[in-house]
């Protein structure tokens, strides 16, 4: 933390700092070129350092600054805009001095397109309390076998490599993510756990707007323009926790707004969680909605305003014989069902990529019976491909006031 | 077997079949356009109908149809000439009749070059015995778990994936070899384990020769033009059954020879027993060396007149972390290895592939070091990229009378 953690004040054990109150992001810009009449969908353009994302978009994840089994300028060819890294993995391993010594993420990986990475408490709380997707969707299966200590000054949780105890702070996650180098990254918080009460949920999101001006400092004083800092909508499933909360993010010169935290126990819960955000919003910053993207999550979000979204999903089920389909039921096939074994037709002939068009169904089928690694390849290539489809259908639906009739083509159930 | 099997003459229980005394092989070629004065190493253009295979050259293994982690079009890309799949594993999973209605390995796995399939003896054996390397490079290692009865009509075993009981025959490998299609199929042979005795040796070389009279037969009656059969050089470490068993290979219509067999429990073993073949053979046919593929033995067998290898270690050693390097001490490095944590050098910049090129040896150890399959997909691109610039080198080496001053560049040591 160095000199920024003299200069903070303690009271009743809290530690606040002052904030800038202005940030120069000059290399940055989100510009909306289009809003739904009908919805508060709008298509927009978010510039950074590495280019330009067309929103609303998807950001794929490389978690550990790799995306599965897809190499990027495969992802490039797949016509991705962004890709993410995760803070903590990436700092367990290879570790933020090393990148930093390669040259920083994009040198690192070979993606030399706009790269985001989260705080770190993320995967921190995730893999304290149960899986990160367990965590926003409500899901409790708590435990907390690696970690953890949240104090004031920051999170201690044991390392998954080497059972090294690590101290994260603000300070210190603005500092790796200054040596990760991505475009967009994130104050640091606490995602609580959806099983926590309204109390713990206050306390902790008064804690994370506090590690919120601590990160907007130790950002200021770091800054060399390359960087958009993102501010996170923390009040788990209170609708005035998250009025709180987005009135806190807004009155702070960050460059881009995230809805975080515990989004309830129910997918209805979910879009009121997140609606109550969106309506409270007023300023003008792209806007991300962490961790969550199906199909018809990003249907249902785009609606109310969200310009990206993350998940691991499309490359994950893809490692569990999972292809996005669209017009299929659940969004989605298993290429493992008997019923592909002899399909002779690709997954998807008019998307113009080797994995959509020019294998058969019965292949990938196959490759997957035999235990052959190249199916899961060409899943995780088809489904960024697909993803990257829908979201440039979004956009030209949005243009073109056709929405609910896109929806209908990709979810007809 | 049906029909052919009526014509088929038993003394003192062997089956005798009179095999075609020629057959029209008038869709494949193979010129030799070079000869090494200073060994029998010699250059040549080995033509199928779906391409042209300059040799010497290297067949890579997609042993399950699928060479593993890589694309067909990337193997393309990699300068690749042809690849090779395995009889037993296809006719396992997905099955002969699957892969014909989809209209043959071609057709089903993308790559549109030529191909290799074996006869499907050599893996039933292997299992049998112990891993294929295991048996040719002369390591005892024997078990019968899966397998196995061997008899005068064939070899019987039990499939790894439901364990179901199969008679494979020579009318039966050149039925399902006819069905996966691949341009150059093999005469059905056992590949004899290295502890093997003479007497065993010698009955069974005996045997391989009659099935191989009947592989030819039932190639003959099957034979559209689009493939083209080899025969199997057997006879162990024995110098007299080798030089009989070259004989009848070379008395028979084949296309092609194959050198296979135990080839004796060291390295000087090998050397000789293949000399002796190589010595013996006089038609101009293209000779492969079944199963062995190491760049030390690729210099080797190349003087020795040898025009293609195959061997699953450019790809399964990849998986291990092992890359190939041309001058590494022992022919490779492994990646996993700590002096490669902040090596910002690719493995191979002057590579044109983005495997060697693009990527420094310090991400793809991090690959490795955090699981990331990518590292594996890279390697194998490396790997594959390597050997087919290996096999280029070596055939401007063998025209420009270059061969040992090229080898010093690779092997050093």
């Amino acid at each position: 933390m160095g000199s920024s953690s003299k200069r903070k004040k303690k009271s009743a054990g809290f530690i606040h700092v002052q904030p800038p109150e202005k940030i120069d992001y000059s290399g940055f810009a989100f510009d909306i070129t289009h809003r739904d009449p009908e919805s508060q969908a709008r298509i927009g353009q978010l510039k950074t350092p590495h280019g330009t994302i067309e929103t609303p978009n998807y950001i794929f994840c490389g978690t550990k600054a790799s995306v599965k089994n897809v190499m990027p300028h495969v992802m490039k060819d797949l016509q991705t805009d962004i890709i993410l890294a995760n803070t903590y993995h990436c700092m367990i391993q290879p570790g933020a001095d090393l990148v930093e010594k390669m040259g920083g993420l994009h040198k690192f990986t070979g993606w030399d397109g706009p790269m985001m990475t989260d705080s770190g408490g993320f995967q921190i709380f995730s893999m304290g309390h149960g899986s990160v997707a367990d965590e926003i969707k409500g899901r409790n299966r708590s435990n907390s076998k690696s970690v953890l200590k949240i104090t004031e000054e920051g999170a201690k949780f044991k390392s998954y490599k080497d059972g090294r105890m690590i101290m994260l702070t603000p300070e210190r996650s603005m500092e790796i993510q200054r040596q990760l180098g991505a475009d967009l990254i994130y104050q640091f918080d606490e995602c609580t756990a959806f099983h926590v009460d309204r109390r713990y949920t206050e306390d902790s999101m008064h804690r994370s707007h506090r590690w919120g001006d601590r990160s907007l400092k130790a950002f200021d004083e770091q800054h060399d323009g390359t960087q958009g800092l993102y501010g996170i909508i923390q009040g788990g499933v209170y609708e005035d926790l998250r009025a709180q909360s987005c009135a806190w993010v807004e009155d702070r010169p960050f460059f881009g707004t995230a809805v975080g935290g515990s989004l309830g126990g129910s997918e209805e819960q979910m879009r009121e969680v997140v609606s109550w955000c969106m309506n409270d919003l007023k300023k003008e910053r792209p806007v991300h909605l962490l961790g969550i993207g199906r199909i018809r999550d990003v249907f249902e979000f785009v609606r109310m305003g969200i310009d990206t979204f993350d998940c691991v999903s499309p490359t994950r089920i893809a490692r569990h014989g999972w292809a996005l389909v669209k017009g299929a039921p659940d969004e989605r096939i298993n290429i493992r069902n008997a019923r592909f074994r002899e399909d002779a037709e690709p997954l998807f002939p008019s998307l113009d990529n080797p994995a959509s068009r020019d294998f058969s169904k019965a292949y990938i089928h196959h490759l997957f019976k035999a235990g052959e690694m190249l199916g899961m390849q060409l899943l995780a290539m088809h489904n960024v491909a697909t993803i990257n489809l829908l979201m440039r259908e979004i956009r030209q639906a949005i243009k073109d006031g056709t929405l609910d009739e896109l929806e209908k083509e990709w979810l007809p159930s």
